[in-house]
């Protein structure tokens, strides 16, 4: 086989193979698993791994178990391919850079752009980071990366390329493929546009190649650019530089230093990543879980959701404490604490969507102070509706099984009650933190169900020994 | 004011004014929905509005409420820019679309590259869309619309564009660029790449028109193409297309039909949204919320709403019913009503983020058959530390307060099996749901604190019963 190929023919075609078109098949997966464990299969495994994609190869490393990526990384140690680096997830990453060795890391990262470079660095602790830079032979490469790190964490500096295509203004068609032919060794290997800049490098224009190659040598450039740039600061949140891309639909933007200069450009795919990363916060953050963990050891997932935990029960005691103010009722009523937890779980989901969605809304920038009233009516309208409907049947079958009207009736109020206050808190607890230039992904949560919860038992409890009791 | 700009320098430089650098200013906002109050700005509105980008003006549409929305539009019909719909929420699209009218709508939707169109469209009802299909004049474009909207929704059929650039096997960098130059008017306005398709016209390859700008007019083309080519079937899901894309970092993708046959083009804008979709639809579903909500009226949101909740208070009940079955125990010992919430919340939270870590690992394929085990170890091991740590922290405390040392264990034995449990039904539940090709993101939420709640009741008001009444 001098052609390794990691399509399943070559692997026995099950159909289980079948199943993932792109990418690793789970066949490939198996047999490299297996090879890993037996001495023999050692030459034939290595030609499998050299011919995968880097993508596929990174993803082959995250499925595996520690002692496996161990001796897979030593496999191919020396034929290692700096993209698979690109391609990881933090946790794996750092523990093959320091498989390979301070001198090895140096080598592979140095073959990188000088965005991913530091991308790959940028989680190592910094006396590790200084190690790695220290080690690169290349002295340019060394400057470059230091300059990168210098900039802030997740900001435009750090994701844009310093390697770009500038041409100077009033140049045309021909002197722009003239100068891309003779420099394309000092180019990126990819790019869409070239930056027209004015006599101190600071960029004015655009223009696509697909523009460039579509008119004659003739032509001005300045009669097919486009003006209408959208430059990043160098300090720029990546937040904001993915916000940018999405609504204009950029492939290319121009980074520029305080004196407006040309420094940098940003290409789609790197933003590509930043509005995955972006989207991945929210949902998780949501979820109580304040960095992703997913390839994470067991103390390590411990440490990070421990604390989250911690939160939430000092809560629930304090939702408890309601309860215990009505003790009594409940001792003389003791259906009261079968069904006081409805009341306050429905709220929590019931507020759960609306704060879900208004989280959502603030992220995608729809939800500004110019539409929060409107929505806050809105969600109130629709708890309240929602109050009623559910009420409706929750009540109507309690009276039924009970054969009791005025508990149907306390818990029928109670829970229209707990379900404007939902909307009230799942509408304003993430527009308070959002004003107060907090994070509402990962604050209101804890906020929202504290509410609910006590306003469930309150309203319940409190009822039920007014009318009830 | 010849050259009317949104810049906030002309409408005053107030602070919040200087907030937003990209987009509308919150000023520039207000000041437009003043002028739709007033009768006398309509000119000077005029001018604000045409001058805007679409996306700006999209987001300006979607801050207002229905009634300015109609004069906005009414405004701005003879001019309305076509691009402004694809930047539109569905809900806001339908209304605009109903407002121009068909004749109106056919017109400006005939503007659109054909993939724009027909999401554009492709909300509608099925007469809506035949009506407006129909009117559209040019027969071409009416005919790539009918074939687009063939393809399933949500397939790369649909993604696509039709306008694409292919050159012959054996071509050199100057016949390519001559081919680009003479056929100007029939290709799309902005591409990146060029397929080489063989004599059936099958898509063999890919070159990025940097790497053709970089070369001499003699170069084959064949020396500097790329044959890693991830042709996409028509059918295949968007979902697909978005993993494929952001994992092989693409920026162009060809799309093939039965025959192999190159039928069309996906680029990495029309991606970004997928991607942006789809994480947009694991968080709303784990959040209760089938469809995004926003933009509805409150009759739609309720609708939408309604039946997951419904789904909610009928597991509440379940989990309500163990409660009842310890009636005769809460009787005895109220202090139990007082504490079992506590067991159940912080089950159903732990269990949240478990289902969180999963969900997310499985839609970005990084969770399969392969280390799902490992994954279920890892959690029912976090699971129990937290519980560990948990029950040291809060059975002291209950003990310290109710001077009850039983009690204290009883709370803590509680806490750490409903631990347990949370991390096996968040691990398994969304393994399991994604082995029925179910999403994991909508339907595991309900089971999963149906569980927890179930099981923190049992377990406590179980234990309870056997040691304490």
């Amino acid at each position: 086989m001098n052609q390794p190929s990691y399509h399943e023919e070559d692997l026995g075609n099950t159909p289980d193979a079948l199943v993932e078109e792109y990418g690793l098949s789970p066949v490939l997966v198996r047999e490299i698993t297996r090879s890993l464990e037996d001495e023999s299969g050692g030459p034939r495994i290595h030609d499998l791994l050299i011919a995968l994609h880097p993508a596929d190869l990174a993803e082959l490393i995250s499925l595996l178990n520690s002692e496996q990526r161990a001796m897979l990384i030593a496999g191919i140690r020396s034929e290692f391919d700096a993209e698979v680096l690109t391609h990881l997830d933090p946790e794996i990453r750092d523990e093959i850079l320091s498989q390979l060795g301070t001198e090895k890391s140096a080598e592979v990262i140095s073959e990188l752009d000088t965005d991913d470079a530091v991308e790959v660095i940028s989680d190592l602790s910094a006396e590790e980071q200084k190690e790695i830079i220290d080690a690169i032979e290349d002295q340019e490469t060394r400057e470059e990366v230091k300059e990168a790190l210098s900039y802030p964490e997740h900001s435009a500096g750090r994701l844009m390329q310093t390697d770009m295509v500038s041409i100077e203004q009033g140049w045309n068609v021909g002197q722009t493929i003239d100068y891309l032919r003779t420099n394309s060794e000092h180019l990126p290997t990819d790019f869409y546009a070239v930056f027209v800049v004015d006599s101190a490098h600071r960029p004015i224009a655009s223009v696509m190649l697909s523009r460039i190659m579509q008119n004659n040598r003739d032509v001005s450039i300045d009669a097919i650019m486009n003006t209408d740039l959208k430059p990043f600061a160098v300090e720029v949140d990546q937040e904001e530089v993915a916000y940018v891309f999405r609504k204009y639909a950029l492939v290319e933007a121009p980074v520029i230093d305080a004196q407006g200069v040309l420094v940098g450009v940003i290409t789609v795919d790197d933003v590509v990543h930043v509005i995955q990363e972006e989207s991945e916060e929210d949902l998780l953050r949501l979820g109580g879980i304040s960095q992703q963990d997913f390839h994470a050891g067991v103390f390590d997932t411990v440490k990070r959701r421990l604390p989250w935990l911690m939160i939430n029960i000092i809560t629930a005691f304090f939702a408890s404490r309601i309860i215990g103010a009505f003790e009594g009722s409940i001792e003389k009523l003791v259906t009261l604490a079968v069904l006081m937890p409805i009341v306050a779980s429905i709220g929590g989901n019931a507020g759960t969507q609306v704060l879900t969605v208004a989280v959502r809304a603030i992220t995608m920038r729809e939800l500004k102070s110019t539409n929060a009233l409107a929505l806050v009516r809105k969600e109130v309208l629709t708890g309240f509706t929602n109050g009623l409907c559910i009420a409706a049947i929750t009540s109507s079958a309690i009276g039924l099984w009970y054969h009791d009207v005025k508990l149907a009736a306390v818990f029928g109020a109670a829970l229209i009650i707990n379900l404007i206050v939902a909307a009230l808190a799942g509408s304003l607890i993430p527009l308070f933190f959002n004003r107060m230039k907090q994070d509402p992904a990962i604050t209101s949560g804890i906020f929202l169900t504290m509410l609910t919860d006590t306003t469930g038992f309150f309203a319940f409890l409190g009822l039920a020994t007014i009318f009830l009791v």
